[in-house]
This record gives structure tokens, C-alpha cells and sequence, in this order.
């Protein structure tokens, strides 16, 4: 036996102010207190159609393929190239953060012909650069929130110009927390995370796809547990296709994310997204008012997650320690080469607040003079 | 707005009594409570590294790569594929269910030349003609607990035989319900699931690879998400390699995961494996008793998923509706052919007591009279 168990060691209760997980909408964790409902229960299948539809709309699409996926986030990337990309297809991924990188790997695994389009960290995705990379691609590729970097980058602009391309847009960070029109912005495939401005435990990678990339899909992609073909069974509410069992959806979670889901509605979407903006202009005024230097782009910065230089001589481990131990808040280092240059803050879901704010400036300006 | 909430409609409390998920331990359900961890804590981590050690015990191995995959049980077996196939090797499946059909479609996904060696379904696996298959396979394969049958096999006979072949083996259905011996029977990597006998909510696939697997594996599988190069970063207690960042963890399951493990090892593992065996023989005892045939073959049958012909005439749909909505009891149909030809009773975890028996067993009885 182990010296602690689950409940012998007491679990710290932390502040998640960094790039995510964030701690949930209380509605979110209550909800996995109710008890278990079976895969195959009528009422769990009812649940799930609610949850899908309340995807699309904070999506802002249509599809009738929109579900959340039993993994995290990055299954969703996994999801999204290992359906789509046949063997030589031309994918442009624009590269402006870890996660652009991340699509690289991830896409070259599945035999796409990589070409991509370097940015220096910190800046938006230029779209001029990105559409003119290739002639004809299959596939071009961005993060809409870059939780590297902290900075947010205009999709709408790549979808303009995407010609016969379909175009993949990484929404991990951006779902939840400020407005998204896939449809509108001509994004034909997307994933994220249930973890971040959802406000919901990590576990789920919703997702979502439209015909016309469904239609140039993998016929049989090299992945089971995620090909899109046999998930089209799994959820379809929409598509009106006959419910089969593919594999034992995580339940609980799936109820989770209806609550989270539910929570933001009720508060309303506008409203939700202007807390967070809130939030982050509030974050970032503070920071600057104490001589610190933001990191991510003047007109490009999240709100949800601030990116911050370390100053010249302080310890960024060191403050991000005290930080946890003394505060049990949990801020963010860099990625990288990164690691020790910038702090992430994130104030996702239910921390986006002008109390948290107001805590995370006078804990950090306190952790510098301690610790740094 | 869609007309339910998560909260707004109430959720029934079902006895899950199907082939999983279960009803999860409370000790499980009630850490889904605890404020939620970073995947980066030190505290998640170190709950992450005893859960690695838990799992160990459970599974009777001491293979230092032992961790709970970030997904459903079928993730597992993707992993143990996509990670171990190299294009054109001879796999050889023992196919007596459904979850043997799975492991022909993944491991032809992923290149393999598959051998099958159909059973009837009902039946345990045939080390003999498993083993006679191919001279010299890469990979055996076979189902301990097979869910859609109810049936046992004898994983050692095949240990003892396999020669220089991998030894896979799916312990979905009996990780946490019967005594498992990876090492002592020649098991080289294992998936299963947090939902049946290890009575946790679904949402994680426990996986075990042994370095004789490992030094095989596949350099860059087409897989990112499940790659356990990549993987070995990110749960390595026992390795004492660099933890690295690889995805979000989903913490909150991990230590709902510690906690139903906690249960089952305050318990004692002998003693759980003999409350899941009192209550199988009770039930099928009771099921023979009151005149109806069981389908797995005697000598093979699973205490923790017992299957049962659905008597002539009977309406086998009818009689699992009438549970579900009078009594909030969910059994399994079967799979396939055997859709409306069996049930499937599921005592999994904490379920498997004397008096969901008497209960089942009274309320199959009315069922059968009253909708059959």
C-alpha cells in the first residue's frame, strides 16, 4: 500500500490561473456527483444530443457532425488530421506557438507534405503569408487562441482566402471564452478542450466537422478510436443515422460539460465573453501599471490567458513556486526556450473575475519581492 | 435554448447492472468532488505516480510503464496496436466475441497480416490451436474477460506457449474483478478500463507494457495522442526519466481512479475478487434455478458478467425496457446475432453484493412475466 490514498492526504485547494485546467463552473462539478447513467441509457442519449447542440452554438456552426470526443484536446488534433489527410496532401500549418508546431508533428505523422509557415512567438498568424505559401493545398491550419503565446489570430481572414483548401482552426483556448463563428469565418473542421473557458474538468475534446471536409475524408483512417466514419454512429442526433455503439462514452463527463454548458448559456454567451475580455484588459492594464512587459502582440492578446515577461534578474520558477506553495495559486511558465522568459496567466470560465484579478496583481507584485 | 438542462430534468439513479459502465464506488464518485489539480502539480503527480503503483498491483506486474491512458478502454487497445505493429507482422488474434472482432479491424488498421482463430461464441479461447496458428507470429492476442460473452480464457496457457512472440491480453472486463498475474503468465502489454470491476466512472484506459514490448515498439507510430515514446514522459515514476509535457492529463478521473483503487486495496484484492465470485455463482445458480440457460460455456463463465439465453418466445427488448423504465435497472442485450438472444448481467465493483442478486433475480423473474 501506498502512504496516502485519494482522501488520506488533504488535496490543496488551488486557484488554476494558468493555461489550463481552470477550476470548473461549480454547476460543471456538481454535475458528476449525479449518478452514473449507461452509454446505451435513452436518457444519457438525450443528454448527449443537448450537449452537441449546445456545442454548435457556442461554435457558431451548424454541423451536424459536432460532438465531443472521449479524450482531451489533442486527441481532437489527432482526430482532425488523422481523418482528413491522405497520403502527399499539401497541409500549410501557420506556426506561431507550440500547438502550430504541435500540427506539424501531428499532420507529417499522417503523411501530409508539410509546408509551413514560421511566425515569431508572440505575434498573429498573417494570413496573407499563410494563403500564399502554396498554390493549392489540401488543408491550411491555425490556432485561433495560441495557449503558448497568448495571442489570438484572425481565422475569418484565412477562410477568405482558403480556395478549394479545407481549413482546420484549433480552438483549445478560444471556446468559451470569446466569440466563435466557425460557419461564418469558413472553418471547416475544428477541435478543443473542455478544460479552459468551458469551464469544465479535462477529459473531453469536442469537435466538429462539415460535409465537405467529411466528404474528402480517410475512408478507413488509422485510427479506430477516432474515425469520424464510425463516430457518425455514435452521435447523431442531427444526421438522423442510426445509433450504434462504438465504444463506452465517459458518461459522467459528458454531463459535466452540459452543465458547464448550461452555466454559460444562462449567464449568456455575450456576457460571458465580456467578463473574460474584462478580466484580461484589467489583468493586463495591472501588469504594465507595475512595470511589467506583456508578452503577446499589442492588439492580439487573449484575455483569457495573459502572457508576461519575466523581469530582467527575478526567478520565474522561483515566484511561480511560491506562488503554489504559499498562495496554492498556479500560474503558468513558458514553453520552450520560453520556459523561464514568460509567465502565462490564465482567468478562464469561472476565474475570469475582477476579484481574481485583483488577487493575482497583488500576489504576484508580493512573490516578486519575496521569491524572485 | 434546448427545453433540459443538466440540472432541470431530473437524472434517474439506475442500477447499472449491464455489461458497464457500473455504478461506481462511492469512494470514486465522491473524489470527482475534491478541487481540481494541474496536471502539473506535484501534487497530481504525485497521486498520478501511486496510481501507477496501484494499477501494478492490481494487474500482478511490475512493468515500470503502467499508466492510466487519457481515454476510454478502446483507446487501449489502439494503443497497444498503433504502438507495436510494424508493417506485414503476423498477428495472431484469438477471436471468441466481439472485442477479439475488434482486435482483427485495429490490427489490420495498422498494417498487421492478422491470423484469426474463430471460437464459437461461448467459448474460451483454445491455447492449442491459438499457439498452431503461425509458426512464428510477432503478436498473440486474446480477450481475458470477453464482455460480449461472458466467457474466461486462460491467458497463462497462451503465456506459456507463445514462444518469441508479444503477448497482448484485454482485461477490460476483469481488471479489478479476478485475480490478474501480467508477469506470471507471460503478458507483455494489457489495456482495460476505469468502468467495470475497478468501479470508477469511464474515462481512462490503465495500460501496462513490459520492456521486452517496448524495446519493439514502433519508433514514430501514426498516432500522436497515444504514443508511448512520447507517453513515457508523462508517467515515468518507475522509469526516473524527465516528466515532460505531453497533454493534459485528465486529473480529476485520475484521482477518482486513486480513490476506487483505494477501495479495492482497503478491502483487499482477495476479498473483492471473492465478493465478485459469491455474487456471480449466486446469480447464475439463480438463473438455472429458475429455468433458464446460460450461455457462456460451463467452467468458463465470468462471475462479474453472466450471460443468459432469453427464453422462447420471450421478447428480450421488452423485458430490458420494462427494467429500465419500472425499475431504473439497466441489463445488457447481446451483441450482434445475439442482440435479442441473450442478456447480459453485469456485477461489477461495487454492484456485486448478495443483494443486487436477490433483487436481479426477483425482478428479471416479474419482468419476464409481466412484458416478456
Amino acid at each position: 500500500m501506498s502512504a496516502s490514498t485519494a482522501f488520506s492526504t488533504p488535496v490543496p485547494n488551488r486557484r488554476l490561473f494558468g493555461p489550463g485546467p481552470c477550476n470548473p463552473y461549480p454547476e460543471a462539478q456538481l454535475a458528476l456527483g449525479l449518478p452514473l447513467l449507461g452509454h446505451l441509457d435513452p436518457e444519457f442519449i438525450t443528454r448527449m444530443d443537448a450537449v452537441c447542440d449546445q456545442l454548435r452554438r457556442v461554435w457558431g456552426t451548424e454541423n451536424a457532425r459536432t460532438l465531443p470526443l472521449s479524450a482531451t484536446g489533442s486527441a481532437g488534433m489527432e482526430a482532425a488530421f488523422v481523418n482528413t489527410v491522405h497520403p502527399g496532401d499539401v497541409v500549410v500549418v501557420a506556426v506561431n506557438g507550440l500547438f502550430g508546431e504541435r500540427m506539424v508533428e501531428v499532420a507529417s505523422r499522417h503523411g501530409a507534405e508539410v509546408v509551413r509557415v514560421d511566425h515569431d512567438y508572440g505575434q498573429p498568424v498573417d494570413a496573407e503569408r499563410v494563403l500564399s505559401a502554396h498554390p493549392n493545398p489540401q488543408m491550411i491550419c491555425a490556432v485561433h487562441a495560441e495557449t503558448s503565446t497568448g495571442v489570438v489570430s484572425d481565422i475569418a481572414a484565412l477562410g477568405a482566402g482558403k480556395g478549394d483548401a479545407l481549413l482546420l482552426a484549433d480552438c483549445v483556448t478560444s471556446i468559451g471564452g470569446m466569440e466563435i463563428n466557425l460557419d461564418e469565418w469558413g472553418v471547416d473542421l475544428a477541435y478543443a478542450g473542455s478544460q479552459k473557458c468551458l469551464g469544465v474538468p479535462p477529459g473531453l475534446a469536442p469537435f466538429t466537422i462539415n460535409d465537405r471536409a467529411f466528404e474528402r475524408r480517410v475512408e478507413k483512417p488509422a485510427n479506430w478510436y477516432l474515425d469520424l466514419g464510425l463516430l457518425g454512429g455514435y452521435a447523431v442526433g442531427a444526421t438522423g443515422g442510426q445509433r450504434t455503439y462504438h465504444h463506452t462514452a465517459p458518461t459522467g463527463m459528458v454531463i459535466a460539460l452540459q452543465a458547464g454548458l448550461d452555466r454559460i448559456e444562462a449567464e449568456g454567451l455575450e456576457k460571458v465573453y465580456a467578463r473574460h475580455a474584462a478580466a484580461g484588459k484589467m489583468l493586463q492594464d495591472g501588469l504594465e501599471e507595475m512595470g511589467l512587459e506583456l508578452f503577446a502582440a499589442e492588439g492580439h492578446r487573449l484575455a483569457q490567458l495573459t502572457t508576461v515577461r519575466v523581469p530582467d534578474g527575478v526567478d520565474a520558477a522561483a515566484v511561480r513556486s511560491f506562488l503554489l506553495d504559499e498562495y496554492d495559486t498556479e500560474i503558468g511558465a513558458g514553453t520552450g526556450e520560453y520556459a523561464q522568459k514568460i509567465w502565462r496567466i490564465g482567468l478562464m470560465g469561472h476565474n475570469a473575475t475582477e476579484a481574481n484579478v485583483t488577487f493575482i496583481l497583488a500576489a504576484l507584485k508580493r512573490a516578486i519581492e519575496v521569491a524572485g
